[in-house]
């Protein structure tokens, strides 16, 4: 039986999908602070599927909620990158304290395997670029960033101490069906507003390197099936990477409407956002894996499904 | 005014002394859950200097204290590495949590200078020795280290998000007057029980690099006094290292003691007890340092210590 730790959030709900898909049992907890219900529509109709809604921050109940697992996919996250330093606990809370507890609750229960979701953002302002997942240590410039190395670090601390093996994934953003936050969305949201002007943060020429969901599922899958060492950490994203503006022009194009462009910020969007975070995949490309949708793809699937899906709007507003 | 928080420990009590030496207010904080009332006796003379008794899990109380103060000397921590895996909570909260209360209560008091006790352990077991500061993004080996990583990781959030300056100082092994605990402490405390034999964890093998207490505070001036950067990190330690045979030997030489040795544990002493800490200190030494005691002088030095104030032994027990 396999947990999933935000299982109704954008790849926690994706992830229990396709684990339903490939015959497992799945506990999925989420608390629901930006979970989505509607997510879970499919799994909620499986009997392989258990929904546990309490916070990962409430130990005790984590505990209860993981006997009987084998394996967790910690995917529950703080994913504001951009308001961290508006309520500087939450990262520390959210992220790190809160992969803190799911060690703790594993360990007790005897459950010795983890994948976590980690990020690009743990590399700071990386000199080495792409960036590879031994490049120098790194300086940490978003709270975001810091709390998610400090959860990888507790988990390598873990595998040591107690015996643990995990799988650590650093991510480009994720694009794809269920997306709700980010750039695309934001840029989708505020042209539902008003589809004749679009604010931009930044100059545009912030170069992004995203990763197709589904893409992103598979090179989870496939490192858990083939690597074997005590920490596996790998890099997720694409050998390619696009610049705000071109995500817009998809955007636009997709939408058929034409903003005048509003930009203010200077060259990053916000104190801490990295202006390039590209990373070096080669690693988890010589396990066999590669994506198989292209960025440009990935932005007109993640449109074409936000037109279908607008109550997200309403449901994160 | 110069905030000092772990001013009853080794080390900051020694920074308190030299601190109020130098004519500066000071303001200590300690909780006495291991520090030493006696390590203030000279300090607690002097009017410059202020003692608040407090835990810096106490944010409140933290904030308060920090009223007035133009910067910060965290040096609060649980250090005690070896029983991490005992209480895997003592580390997150002593090291990383503290960490962030006292990063909030300079905030909200609008100080942003932090000089900050971090540790050779943040870079696990590092493949490049000795290792540089840039070395490559390292794996967690311990609770200990991965806590102290993480407390840098939220302090160089904390310069980015909110315009600090940081000084990151990544000792090796502390040896000197008021050192209470690690290798010679140890083996001391186990030779007054009894001089005829000595337990030894691991194969005696250990190479272990020590810097002594005051060249360690000269170099943190030295370091604040030159070094500009938003974020400012050294490694602290010397060019030279021991063995723990060699240590054991010149303690067994000073006490005039022939015990058996009694190895056990094979190549390391505990779980997660890094076989060789050696840190590059080139970056330290390009700014005019160099440490004036060698390893065996402070391993001396530290050995007549605890024969003239054997009262830590009780104190500590």
């Amino acid at each position: 039986m396999f947990i999933v730790t935000g299982c109704a959030g954008f790849i926690g709900s994706t992830l229990v999908d396709r684990l339903l898909q490939e015959g497992h049992q799945v506990v999925g907890i989420d608390n629901f602070s930006t979970g989505q219900r509607r997510f879970l529509g499919s799994a909620l109709k499986s009997p392989a599927f258990k929904l546990v809604e309490i916070d990962v921050l409430d130990l005790v109940a984590l505990k209860l909620a993981f006997v009987g697992g084998e394996a967790v996919f910690h995917l529950s996250a703080n994913a504001d990158v951009r308001f961290g330093t508006n309520h500087p606990s939450r990262d520390l809370e959210q992220n790190t304290i809160a992969t803190y507890n799911v060690l703790e609750a594993m360990r007790v229960n005897g459950i010795r395997k983890i994948a976590f979701s980690s990020t690009g953002s743990v590399y700071g302002e990386s000199l080495v670029v792409p960036t590879p997942e031994n490049a120098p240590f790194p300086l940490q410039t978003s709270l975001y960033g810091a709390s998610k190395a400090a959860g990888e670090g507790l988990i390598s601390a873990y595998c040591e101490g107690f015996g643990f093996q995990a799988y650590i994934f650093r991510f480009v953003s994720i694009l794809g069906e269920r997306y709700t936050h980010g750039h695309v969305f934001d840029f989708y949201q505020k042209l539902r507003t008003n589809p004749t002007r679009l604010p931009v943060l930044g100059n545009g020429r912030q170069r992004k390197s995203y990763l197709y969901v589904q893409d992103c599922i598979d090179a989870i899958f496939l490192a858990m099936d083939r690597a074997r060492d005590k920490v596996n950490i790998f890099n997720l994203g694409v050998n390619d990477y696009c610049e705000v503006n071109d995500s817009i022009g998809w955007i636009c194009a997709e939408l058929g409407l034409k903003p005048v462009l509003e930009y203010s910020g200077g060259d990053r969007g916000w104190i801490g956002d990295n202006p390039f975070i590209y990373l070096d995949t080669s690693r988890i490309q010589t396990l066999g894996w590669k994506p198989n949708i292209s960025i440009k793809d990935g932005v007109i699937n993640t449109v074409k499904y936000l037109q279908r899906n607008e109550w997200v709007f309403e449901a994160r507003s």
